[in-house]
């Protein structure tokens, strides 16, 4: 039975999806509506799905305060006084199947189905998304399953599809400090006429991710159809992935799996995969860096995850090559926006002082990507990859992508701009680098700033293996105001970046 | 690292524990803080800990908006621009105990009692207690944990103690329309001396609660010292347990569980047992109602909700009965509180046309306490209840009781006031009633307006196994408003109350 209240317009905005409506909870209650349960209201000819919020101040009896998202876009105008019929929004029959899973069963495709597509129309709370994350581990998916699960995760957002028979991709499954080597491969693989449309997040507990970094050269946010422009001018796209409606389900179970830190690597896999499928890529390969301090520490849990990663490359069609590296450090020396920009200009660019390393993975890749696709023959990728490289060729083509994006080509490496506040660590022993402790650098770095204070971050000046004098530069930290420098040297007196010994 | 902004006071209250502060989602996104999640603020030398809610109007990049919970009721007044440091509420240690719960492993009592410590105090929100109560799903709880978990849940909250040896209770299941046999036993009871503090609760799905009932006769809400002023005074009392901070840890439970509609009957149990040892019980009469319609539909079931009471029963040192009851239909001929308090005053005033199956079920488990607590020989308790209840002795504790929670205590069962709607239903076909349908009384009696509409509500003419000619009254409808009745007519056009055959 629904509920009839008179609308009240509020001044508040909560920016947040669905909208927000505060009820009175004595009235809710007779519905059995609790704080945050999912409505239903018809108000004006319109149906608006939203979150309840109880007040007794903002609204008496007989009203519902409508928070300004819900009025303010409308083209029919709600009045204050419009009748408002309420329905509790009835359980979706997802619910069933989440119940289902939670007491141990199998679900079939049409029951996956239902569940993500109930999630993406927000008919689902996020009590209920937990609920659906909590039952992987009653019983864990089968393979059938994780593919259930990632073509409706892929089916359920926007589907995007670029005119060539091989669109390729690559991706790494992150963890590691700078490894921004996309930005480097990518113009060495449009440079030979492959489609690679390639959509990257921004960070989120991490310093950077590569759409941070891309954006210190030109911007990443566009929607599908300056997408397929880019891509249809250069062949290429470095752009931010969340800009797009890509695999929506993805973002509600990473919103409700954050708060208890339990990202199964079924879900990082399922993740990849559907974003990949959104995109319609036919060929991909996957860097695993595992180690110590990565996602994924040890090599067994690596081979784990590429078993399902190249289960899920089959069902969908997608050819599949994995790398996977033993990662005890970073790749590359800058961590942060623009000291990671510059590493990648100094590659493209092939300054004396590049970071070697990132070259070297960087080139691997691309070779690799060049063997699946049949642009080289069995090794020789690298070699093709590294003459692209070496000839400019690769830089060129990622000042047309940034141009493309609407960026300025012409920078310099050493022009990035950095933050005006540094401060040198020197040793105070000596002795040889053993260990690189990559979550103190991703929280140092957070620290100073990063990943929304593009130019703060550190530079590294040793890696592992290197020799060690007392007074040697170890690294620089870099912010935008001697706070953060102070924080984070407070920091490093109880953590440390580097083992010497 | 601490996040620092500026407070803004905002004129907007939530009502909800605990309070709201509004963030940029910008700024937010910098300690990881996202939408729900919990925070804690230092501000003017206070400690608060809030739910962070996201706005771009209300707040400016380096504030933080303040909702009036937070800066109301504060002596230390909060001013506009004062530094506020805000920390991400560390996980608690308690979401390593959820984890391992959630990963199939069993925990010890003192991982419960972290958890449900952290769920009383805040520290775990929606998201995190929702993995919580799943958890219970990937293995189920062995006793040994049960005990644990309903020990928890009764420390953390209030514990009262009153100055007697014996201490009873009587607690129905419920799930059963009607069976408003705890205002009749307690007064019986309390004749013979025993102490019995009576707390129930208020409806939530169904149409009343017992306090919602006795709420019609006498007020309902009181803090502990007054429960133990009007004990003192009468023996007994008839209280809404919500107005102590019994168990406060099931509350939040039951708001995580009820979404998905998996209540486990171990969570029952729990929640029953951990509100009688927080009352200090030391015998408990247990009533579970068992039949298709009803919380427990099945003898078996029952058999085994039984079996787990006993063992906690034992665990706490309190001697137990329980009556387990083939229930088919309601008890008593009034749905609704003013309806089932009209019941109650027949019985306990003996009027000729008093609902005998209420009076013989009160009878009978206040015989159960008496012979239980050694008033009465084995076999004999029935009787010296009913002698209580014929004597008009059960009627003048009656009144004592409504007269020392401040209710007026000469009102004659004829004189409850009902709804002024009425319309009567009457047979179109005849037959024998062969079932009464226990969720549509509960529906409709909620369309009718019960229980926030203490008068509203249904009276039922027919039970099980009556003859039923056309035009014999079925039932008749009570409701404030003529909308009410015909939203009850159209239900009632779907679904049945009787099958006459």
């Amino acid at each position: 039975m629904p509920l009839f209240l008179r609308a009240k317009k509020l001044d508040f905005t909560s920016d947040s999806s669905p909208p927000i409506v505060v009820l009175r909870e004595e009235e809710g209650a007779i519905f059995g509506i609790q704080l945050g349960d999912m409505v239903e209201l018809f108000v004006g000819g319109q149906k608006i799905i939203a979150r309840a919020f109880f007040s007794t101040r903002k609204v008496n009896r007989g009203q519902v305060g409508l928070f300004r998202e819900t009025w303010f876009h409308k083209k029919e105008s709600i009045k204050n006084g419009d009748l408002v019929e309420i329905h509790e929004l009835s359980r979706p029959p997802s619910i069933q199947a989440i119940k289902k899973k939670l007491l141990g069963k199998h679900l079939n495709y049409s029951e996956i189905h239902s569940i993500i597509r109930d999630l993406v129309d927000h008919r689902l709370s996020h009590v209920d998304v937990t609920y659906f994350v909590a039952s992987s581990f009653v019983k864990e998916y089968t393979d059938q399953e994780l593919y259930y699960l990632t073509k409706a995760i892929a089916e359920t957002g926007e589907q995007v599809r670029f005119p060539a028979k091989i669109v390729c991709d690559k991706h790494s499954v992150g963890g590691l400090a700078g490894n921004r080597t996309t930005m480097i491969i990518v113009p060495i693989v449009a440079c030979t006429g492959l489609t690679i449309p390639k959509t990257s997040s921004r960070a989120i507990t991490s310093p950077t991710g590569t759409a941070d970094t891309m954006e210190v050269l030109a911007p990443v946010s566009f929607g599908v159809q300056r997408i397929k422009q880019i891509v249809k001018k250069t062949k290429a796209c470095l752009v931010w992935g969340g800009s797009l409606e890509l695999a929506p389900a993805d973002d509600e179970i990473i919103h409700v799996s954050r708060p208890i830190s339990l990202e199964p690597f079924t879900k990082m896999i399922v993740s990849i995969i559907a974003k990949k499928v959104a995109m319609g890529i036919t060929h991909l390969v996957i860097d695993i860096p595992y180690g110590p301090t990565t996602k994924v520490p040890h090599r067994s849990q690596a081979e784990w995850v590429a078993k399902k990663f190249r289960f899920l490359g089959r069902k969908f069609g997608i050819k599949m090559r994995i790398l996977m590296t033993d990662s005890r450090e970073s790749v590359g020396r800058g961590i942060g926006p623009a000291l990671e920009a510059r590493d990648v200009l100094r590659v493209l660019q092939q300054k004396e002082w590049r970071p070697k390393d990132l070259e070297d993975k960087s080139i691997r890749l691309a070779g690799i990507i060049f063997e699946l696709t049949g642009i080289a023959k069995r090794g020789t990728g690298s070699s093709l990859a590294r003459d692209i490289l070496l000839s400019g060729k690769a830089w060129k083509k990622m000042q047309e992508i940034i141009r493309a994006q609407g960026g300025k080509a012409l920078i310099d490496s050493e022009d990035v701009t950095l933050a005006a506040k540094r401060y040198r660590v020197h040793a105070g022993i000596q002795g040889i680098v053993r260990k690189v402790d990559n979550h103190v650098i991703n929280d140092i770095a957070r620290i100073l700033g990063a990943p929304y204070d593009k130019r703060g971050g550190i530079f590294l000046n040793k890696r592992i293996g290197d020799r060690c004098r007392v007074g040697d530069r170890l690294f620089t930290l870099y912010a935008s105001n001697a706070e953060r420098i102070k924080l984070a040297l407070d920091a490093l007196q109880r953590v440390h970046i580097y083992t010497v010994r």
